[in-house]
């Protein structure tokens, strides 16, 4: 099995069809396989997951990223999401026997062609950050677009690859390497959002809860409900039954129950696996025991 | 993702290798990926497990029966299972994308072909049965080899496909349609095999309990332990998790909590994401936001 990486690109462009689907077609046209494609008009962003071998994937990139510059133009881009680029965020994802070390050196690899090819200014993050504070991704976009010239000109704030200067209508693009991400959502049973918040805290690394898990609460409007809304950044060392099982013991103290839960997006084999091995006990159960994953293998 | 099907060939051949190496090779020489090779010499018989697309299954099915048509002499044949035919039964299961009517059709087609091309009387069974009486492999096959010039003289015993007399060493072939078996094993905190017994006895269909549930009570030597043994017909329509709750609820009237489960053998992703589906309560989750479902399906 080849080493495969996944790629979900950020461009700033979630509005017209025509333009996304020239970045998706850039995408496929350098051979990679196109997993989903997500805009959003209120983010004015696409979220663009492909997959393919680390040659594949860095000349989607590359493709992506000629496309994106011919046609966006950032200094008027205007959207509720935080952005700094035409292409804003390149986060590489090991899969199968890829590793986290093949994931940073091909996000290093991609930084340095696109700044090279591009002149645009590159910030490496996440596990390919080159200093711990340019791990954060809200870190390394503070200021957004307007304020990219300001930053770049920061002492230690200097872009790991290109220019220290914007690209006029490109911005500048972090490009980083992390493990897969599920996005996790968990309903409670209450119409009062506090909840959500107060369960939110309790699961979230950041105030002592999981290792891997960011949480949000939200209100449902409509459904009378509120949801705890979860990324788990590292699947496989927090499974997604712990979060579960922690959001119901800490909502059980408002006396609220789960009502349901929802996976948005995709989620690897072996994490879904986990929840099945926690709940049936389930003893020696390897994931070649799926009976796809011989098909898969083959 | 392309529709996929199992198919668990079994040919009566279970003791000369070369017999057995040549039928396995036909099948990898149509293309088909061979899952598991089980001979048993005191059946006299081989289950052949191969996976691919309809194509590729209908072709591997051809070219092990030409194979075997040439090895296998059915008149010298003797053996401890019952068999009417030199390949004797060709179980269809539908996979990931394909449906129960894919696998219908396709053992029809595979079983048209058989009769064209080799002159075999053939039977449809199971899901692929052409009337009730011949939904039960066990009546199909009555009579086995010895007896199958007489059936198929008899009134309402006329093949599906194919001449109303017997292939000379070949006998006749059964083709059918039926969902994927899953061997799911649960371990209970007694050494008392009566409560085995009992909770198999509550969870089976045949004596009340769940469906596609067959299940037995089972002494596990050195452990201390004993074990509720299923074989679950049709895991979509059972699901585990129902099977495991339901032997947890019927071993508390004992006192005695379930320690432990596992799964022998293969199950299909369906199958366990069913339960991820059930314990996190998950709302609208589709088996194609498996990651590996969307790499594989190009």
């Amino acid at each position: 099995m080849p080493k495969l990486f996944e790629c979900a690109l950020n461009f700033s462009e979630g509005r017209r069809p025509e333009v996304i689907e020239a970045l998706v077609g850039a995408a496929r046209g350098a051979g990679a396989q196109v997993l989903d494609v997500a805009p959003n008009p209120d983010h004015h962003r696409t979220v663009l997951s492909l997959v393919g071998t680390a040659e594949v994937v860095e000349e989607a990139v590359r493709a992506v990223t000629a496309e994106a510059l011919q046609r966006i133009d950032m200094n008027a881009h205007r959207g509720a999401h935080p952005r700094m680029g035409a292409v804003d965020v390149v986060p590489v994802v090991p899969l199968s026997e890829a590793t986290m070390d093949d994931a940073v050196a091909l996000a290093r690899r991609i930084g340095a062609r696109l700044a090279r090819e591009f002149e645009l200014p590159v910030f490496l993050y996440e596990e390919a950050a080159s200093r711990p504070e340019r791990r954060n991704l809200a870190e390394v976009r503070r200021g957004e677009f307007e304020g990219l010239a300001e930053r770049l000109a920061q002492p230690g704030w200097q872009p790991d690859f290109g220019p220290a200067r914007p690209h006029p209508t490109g911005g500048a693009v972090a490009v980083g390497a992390r493990t897969f991400l599920v996005a996790f959502n968990v309903n409670l049973g209450t119409a009062d959002v506090q909840v959500a918040r107060q369960v939110a805290r309790a699961v979230r690394a950041k105030s002592g809860g999981l290792a891997s898990v960011k949480a949000i609460g939200l209100e449902l409007a409509g459904r009378h409900q509120v949801q705890v809304s979860m990324n788990i950044v590292d699947p496989f060392a927090t499974p997604l039954y712990r979060a579960f099982e922690l959001v119901r013991i800490e909502a059980a103290r408002y006396g609220v129950p789960i009502v349901g839960s929802e996976i948005v997006g995709l989620i690897p084999m072996a994490a879904l696996a986990e929840v099945a091995r926690y709940y049936l006990r389930l003893e020696g159960f390897g994931d070649s025991q799926v009976l796809e994953s011989r098909l898969w293998g083959a």
